[in-house]
C-alpha cells in the first residue's frame, strides 16, 4: 500500500509547451465548437494585422471558409503583409512560446502562442498538415516558398513534409488549415461577428470573407491610413520591479549600473541617476552583476518617491475618435455616435495605457434579440475584439458599476446602443491564456468609467436635445393651432380682416415659414416619440405631463 | 517606414515556460494581493495532499504565516508526506511543465506548474531563494536534506545555493518562501476561507494554521481514513481521439496495433479487436507506425458505434456522502445536512467523472453578510476548493439554471444554506491555467443539476416536515387550550367533576403526556417560525392562513 518517495517519482517527466497545450487545449481558448473556430479566426487575423502594420502596409485579408462535412472545415487565410522568411515559418507555426512580439510594444499578439495553437488544433482534430505559402522581400528580391509541415509536439518544433518554390507577385502569407469539431455560427460569439467587430476596431483594414454557403462579404475600409506604427518604448521607472532590475542586470552587456539604467528605462537622465544616488546612498558606478536585491529594492523605492514625466506615449497609438466613429458608422449606421480617447495613464505604477470609448445609438446599434435591439458591449484590447469571458473583465466590471440612469438611460439593457471600449497598452494585463478578458486593475476600471461616462453624457445631451426639440415642436403646435383660430374669431368679432400673422408666429415658434405652411412640421416627433419616453429619464428636468396628452 | 520581413524577425526569440510565466504571472492565477496568496496556499496544500495520499499517509499540514511588513510575509508550509528525493526537489520547485501527475489518474494537481509558480512569485517579489527541507525513505534508510535555491528563468531550472544534510525524524517536506505584494485576508477569496473549505472537502486531513496575529487554528479530522488511492486507469475508447491513437502509435514499443489498443485502452479485449476489424475492414496486425490518420479516424468512428462497458471507476474515488456530511458538520454545525454521490458517467464521450453534492441548512451555513446569512456555493474539483472565476464555471451555470422555487427555496439568495458541489475526474476540464473553473460540458452541467436537485428535494422535505410539525403543534394547541376549557365549563354546567381527559387528548394530538403537562411543547415553532415563512414556498400544499392568526 504505502509507497516510497522514489517510486512515486518514477513517473516524473517534463513536457514541452506543445505537449502541455495538447493536453490542455482549453487554455488556448479552444473549448466548444463555435468558440474554437472564433479563436482560430482571432489568432490568424491578429497576426496578419500586426505584421502588415509593422511593415507599413494597409492590411487586406481574404478568408475562405469551406465546409467539408458537418463540423469539418477547410480554412484558407491570406494576407498582404510582409511575409515570413522561410527559416521562421515553422517556428511561427509550430513552436510555442516563440515569437517576435515579446518587446515592450503595443501589438495585438503578445504571447507567441496564437499561430502554433491553430496548427495544433488542426492537427489534433484532422491529422492534416499545415500548408503555408510565404512571399517576402530579401534584399531587393521577392522570394516565395510553399511549405507543408506538421508539428512535432514532443519536440515543440515543425516537421517539414514538402517544400516548393513559389512564384510570388507580392508579399504576404497564405495559411491553409483543416479543422474538425469546430462550427461556423452567426451568433454573438461566432466567427462572423468576430470579423464584424474587428472591422469596427480596425477601420483601416479590409476583409473579404467567403462564408461556407459561398456568400462573399466585403468589409471595406472606413479609413485609408495605416495606423502610425507604435514605437518600442523603454519601460517606465514606475512600472519596474526589483526583480526586473535584477533580471536586466543579469542579462546586460553594460559595464555600470548607471548606464544600464539610462539605457534600459525611459525618463532616466544623468540628473535622475544623481538623484537616485542621493536618495539611496548606493554607488551606481558598480557593475550590474554586483547589484544586490536589497539595493534593487531601494532603487525601486526611490523611483516611487521621485517625480517622473509620464511614460512616453509614442508606444501607444489609439484608434482615435474620428476613426472609431467612422468604423462604427460603417458597420452600425447609427442615428447618433460619439467617441472619446482618454489621455495615457499608467497601471501598476508604470505600465502606460489609453482607454477609448464610443457609443452608438439607433440604426443597427445594439444586438438583435427577438427582433428588438438591446444594449451591447463591444470590448477591445489593442483593437482586437474580446469575445469571451466577459464576466471577469475590467471593462464589464467598470460598465456595470456606472449608474446609467444618471445618463438618461433608464433601462440600458433595452436601449438600442452599442458601447465600444478599447484598451491600448504595450502590456495588456490579460486574465487568461485565451486573452479574452482584462484584469480588473483599479486604474483601468477608473479610466473605462471616465471614458464611458463621457460618451454617456454626450448621448444624454443628444437624447435631451431630441426630446426638447420634440417638446418645442409640440408647444409650437399649440400656438399654431390656437393662435390662428383666435385671430380669426377676433377678426370676425371685430368685423375686420384677418391680419398677416404668419411671419410673427414663425418668429415666436422659431420655425421656418415653410414649415409653418405645412411641410411636415411634426416629422421629428412621430419618429422619436416612443423610444424617447421609454429610455429618457427626466431626473433633472421639470416634467410637464400634460403636453403629451394634447397631441 | 516600410520594413522587410527579415528585419521584422530580427527580434524573434523563444521563451522558456518560466520566462513566459514570469511575463504572464496572471495566467498562474497571480493577480491581486489577496488572490495571489490564496493561490500559493492552494498550490502547496494540493501538492501535500496528493503526495501523502499517494503514499497512503493521512495528511497533516502545518502552515505558519508570519507578517514581516505590510504586504510582506514569510510562509512556512510543512507536511507529513513521503518527501521528495533530493534529485527531484529543484525540478519540482523550479521547472515548469514538469511533474509526476501527467497520468490518467485522479489527482488534485495536473499541470506541473503549481510549486514552481509559487517559487517564481516569491523570487519575483522578494528576490529571496526558496528553502526546502525534504525527508524521504530510500531503501530502508530515512534521508534528509536541506536545500536553498533560486529559479533560473532563462533555463527553466533551479540554481543550487546551499545544501546541508538534515537529521530527519519522519518523512515530509517543509517549504519556506517569502512574498511581497500579497495580502492575508478573511474574505471569501482569502487564504483562511480557502483552508476552511479545504477541510470540508477533505475531512480526512488535519491542518494546523498559525495566522499572522499568532493565533493558532487547529482543523481536526472529521474522518480517520486515508481515501482509497485512485488507480491509474487506461483511457476509455469513447474518450479517445484519432490524434490520441496516432500519438500512442508514434510513441509505443508494441509491434502491432492490436496489442497497442488492448494495452493502452480500457474495456478492450480480443473480441473487441475482431469487432473493430469487422466494422472498419482494417487489419489491426499492422505495425503501429503504419497507422494512417484516416484509419485512426475510422477506428474512433467504430468506437463510437460500439457498446462498451462504462469506464472503470477504480480511477475515481468520490469523497462519499458520509464524509461530505461529516466534513460539513465539523465546520458548519448545520441544523440539517444531506449529501449525494452520483454514479460515474462520462463527458466528451469517454472521460469519466462523478458529481457529488451536499446541502447544509442553518447553523453556520451560508455566508455572513451584514450579520445575516445568505446562500453560498462551494465549488470543488477533486476535493480542491475553487475560489475564483465562478462566473464561467459549469457548477455555477448548472446551479443558476435550477428553479429553486420548486424546491421550496423561494428566495435562495437569502437562505442560510451552503451548497457543496465536487467534481471527481481523472481529467477535470479546467477553463484556465489557474484551475479555478470547470468547462461547461453539457454532461457535467446535467450531473450537477441532478445531484443538487436531489439534495434540494431532501432539504425541501425536511423544511416541509418541519413546517408540518409546526402546524401540527399549532393544531394541537387549539385542542389543548379549548378542549379542557370546554370540559371544565361542561362539567360546571352538568355540576359533575372534570373527567380525566389528558390521556385521551394526548392520543388525539399525538403528543406525549409529558409534553402536554407543560415541558416546552412549542419550542420548535418559536425557533423556526420566521425563517420558515420567509423561505418555504407552499406551491403544492393547501394553505390555511388562519391558523397562524390564532396563536
Amino acid at each position: 500500500m504505502s509507497q516510497q518517495a522514489s517510486e512515486l517519482f518514477d513517473n516524473f517527466q517534463e513536457l514541452t509547451p506543445s505537449e502541455f497545450f495538447r493536453k490542455n487545449k482549453q487554455m488556448l481558448g479552444f473549448t466548444g465548437k463555435i468558440r474554437s473556430l472564433t479563436i482560430v479566426f482571432h489568432e490568424l487575423i491578429t497576426n496578419s494585422f500586426d505584421a502588415a502594420e509593422e511593415a507599413g502596409i494597409l492590411p487586406e485579408i481574404k478568408i475562405d471558409l469551406k465546409r467539408i462535412d458537418k463540423d469539418h472545415y477547410l480554412l484558407r487565410h491570406s494576407d498582404n503583409g510582409p511575409g515570413i522568411p522561410e527559416d521562421y515559418i515553422m517556428k511561427v507555426y509550430c513552436t510555442m512560446f516563440a515569437g517576435s512580439k515579446f518587446r515592450n510594444i503595443q501589438s495585438r499578439g503578445q504571447q507567441g502562442l496564437g499561430c502554433s495553437g491553430c496548427v495544433l488544433l488542426s492537427q489534433m482534430t484532422t491529422g492534416e498538415p499545415a500548408r503555408v505559402v510565404s512571399a517576402y522581400e530579401e534584399g531587393d528580391k521577392l522570394k516565395g516558398v510553399k511549405l507543408e509541415f506538421k508539428m512535432d509536439v514532443k519536440k515543440n518544433k515543425g516537421m517539414l513534409l514538402k517544400r516548393e518554390d513559389y512564384d510570388a507577385k507580392h508579399t504576404g502569407v497564405c495559411v491553409e488549415l483543416e479543422f474538425k469539431d469546430v462550427s461556423y455560427s452567426l451568433a454573438e460569439q461566432g466567427a462572423f461577428e468576430y470579423i464584424r467587430r474587428t472591422i469596427i476596431g480596425n477601420p483601416h483594414a479590409k476583409i473579404i470573407f467567403r462564408d461556407p454557403t459561398g456568400h462573399k462579404y466585403i468589409f471595406n475600409r472606413a479609413a485609408d491610413m495605416v495606423p502610425v506604427l507604435p514605437k518600442e518604448v523603454l519601460p517606465h521607472p514606475k512600472g519596474v520591479t526589483a526583480d526586473d532590475l535584477i533580471f536586466m542586470a543579469k542579462h546586460t552587456d553594460k559595464r555600470r549600473f548607471r548606464s544600464l539604467l539610462t539605457s534600459s528605462l525611459s525618463r532616466m537622465s544623468n540628473k535622475r541617476i544623481s538623484e537616485i544616488e542621493e536618495i539611496t546612498g548606493i554607488d551606481l558606478n558598480k557593475r550590474p552583476k554586483d547589484m544586490k536585491w536589497d539595493e534593487a529594492e531601494e532603487i525601486v523605492n526611490a523611483f516611487s518617491k521621485m517625480d517622473f514625466m509620464a511614460p512616453p506615449t509614442s508606444g501607444l497609438i489609439p484608434i482615435g475618435n474620428e476613426q472609431i466613429e467612422d468604423g462604427m458608422k460603417e458597420i452600425l449606421k447609427p442615428e447618433f455616435i460619439t467617441a472619446t480617447t482618454r489621455k495615457p495613464v499608467t497601471y501598476r505604477g508604470g505600465v502606460a495605457f489609453i482607454i477609448e470609448a464610443g457609443i452608438a445609438y439607433g440604426g443597427n446599434s445594439g444586438r438583435l434579440v427577438n427582433e428588438t435591439r438591446k444594449a451591447e458591449i463591444m470590448r477591445f484590447a489593442n483593437r482586437v475584439p474580446l469575445t469571451f469571458d466577459q464576466g471577469s473583465c475590467a471593462i464589464t466590471e467598470a460598465l456595470k458599476s456606472i449608474d446609467w440612469k444618471r445618463y438618461g438611460l433608464r433601462d440600458l439593457d433595452n436601449t438600442p446602443v452599442t458601447i465600444f471600449v478599447n484598451i491600448i497598452s504595450t502590456q495588456v494585463p490579460y486574465l487568461s491564456t485565451g486573452k479574452q478578458s482584462v484584469a480588473p486593475e483599479p486604474e483601468i476600471i477608473h479610466e473605462v468609467r471616465q471614458a464611458t461616462m463621457k460618451v454617456g453624457r454626450k448621448l444624454q445631451k443628444y437624447l435631451r436635445a431630441k426630446k426638447a426639440a420634440k417638446e418645442e415642436a409640440l408647444r409650437s403646435r399649440i400656438f399654431e393651432e390656437y393662435v390662428p383660430a383666435i385671430l380669426k374669431e377676433s377678426a370676425a368679432l371685430a368685423e375686420t380682416e384677418v391680419p398677416e400673422y404668419q411671419e410673427v408666429l414663425a418668429k415666436v415658434t422659431r420655425r421656418s415659414l415653410a414649415e409653418l405652411l405645412g411641410e411636415d412640421p411634426d416629422k421629428v416627433e412621430e419618429e422619436v416619440e416612443e423610444e424617447l419616453t421609454s429610455t429618457i429619464d427626466d431626473v433633472e428636468e421639470e416634467k410637464n405631463p400634460d403636453i403629451e396628452d394634447i397631441d
